[in-house]
């Protein structure tokens, strides 16, 4: 997982196709569901299902397992941030001007 | 600053040289001295020195600026790291034996 997939599994959510979620990254087809596979099979179990099977231009959604792992990624990425942000800015400061 | 950023700065400490940091990361001299330069284009006071000055293979070290920077820039990844373990550890759950 990074933030591309992560993108892509939100995007697969919001619109339920992989198409979609690919033309809304300006990311090909192929190459979303590339990246489709690759989860599905870095799972115990498929994080997103085409609904109408196969490599088609059909519907597409996150099973629960996918709903989870994108929730936690989310969640890791606010953590992230919120437990860096006084480091970020006490490093700000030596930061030229732009 | 980055990963690899991180790691020539703390290299240039280590050996008191930027050839030595370069070539202990598999890297360019030319490589380095550009991600040096940059570095210090991008901050208010510059993190490295080079001793003999200029563009030789001189000795090198970090400014009060660059120790500072490292620092801060190494306690954000602990503080990323163990922020996000928890989730981590619930994500791994999800993925397939390796």
């Amino acid at each position: 997982m990074g933030p591309g997939k992560a993108d892509l599994l939100e995007g697969i959510r919001d619109t339920g196709s992989i198409a979609q979620a690919a033309s809304r990254m300006g990311m090909s087809y192929m190459r979303a569901w590339g990246l489709v596979r690759t989860m599905n099979g870095c799972f115990r179990e498929p994080l997103v299902v085409a609904e109408r099977g196969g490599n088609t231009r059909g519907g597409a959604r996150l099973t629960q397992s996918g709903e989870q792992v994108l929730g936690l990624y989310r969640e890791m990425e606010r953590q992230a941030l919120a437990s860096t942000q006084p480091n970020w800015e006490r490093l700000r400061r030596f930061l030229a001007a732009p």
